[in-house]
């Protein structure tokens, strides 16, 4: 499961779409998309494109919000969102 | 259902945290957070502030994620993505 992860950040939506069907044309059959902060609406955003766009036959299959823990760069612990998004085929 | 929904947008987080707590102090027992674009990102981060800090007994039952077509003010159609989180006790 750990491989089957793609990290949202700061790069264009079209990249983890790349990255997400890359992996999943390599022989996965699940991908989890993680996200937090404010980097989750993009999460969502690239579900639906992979989803809509260009795999019609994945599906969302489990969707977890909650709350994590992150070190800042001043070493003290902040509260941050996540969502994952676990999508099949 | 209609009645239990609180739509997210520009307000500060606590004033959506506030409506979800007076809705389900008011003999609801359940409430949707729903969102879209980038104000998913908020919804989730009220979802998280109901849960820790003020409603412990109150749990995320649903999660979901889609694309809805919008009117733009050009009177264009545009598809975002949306959430909804289901609360419940």
């Amino acid at each position: 499961m750990e491989n089957d992860v793609v990290f949202v950040g700061k790069k264009p939506i079209m990249a983890y779409v790349l990255a997400i069907l890359t992996h999943l044309n390599s022989g996965h059959d699940a991908v989890f998309i993680k996200a937090r902060g404010s980097m989750i609406s993009k999460a969502v955003d690239i579900s639906q494109v992979v989803k809509r766009k260009f795999s019609k036959d994945l599906k969302i299959s489990n969707i977890e919000i909650g709350t994590e823990e992150i070190k800042t760069e001043e070493n003290k612990h902040r509260d941050v969102s996540f969502i994952s998004v676990e999508m099949k085929r």
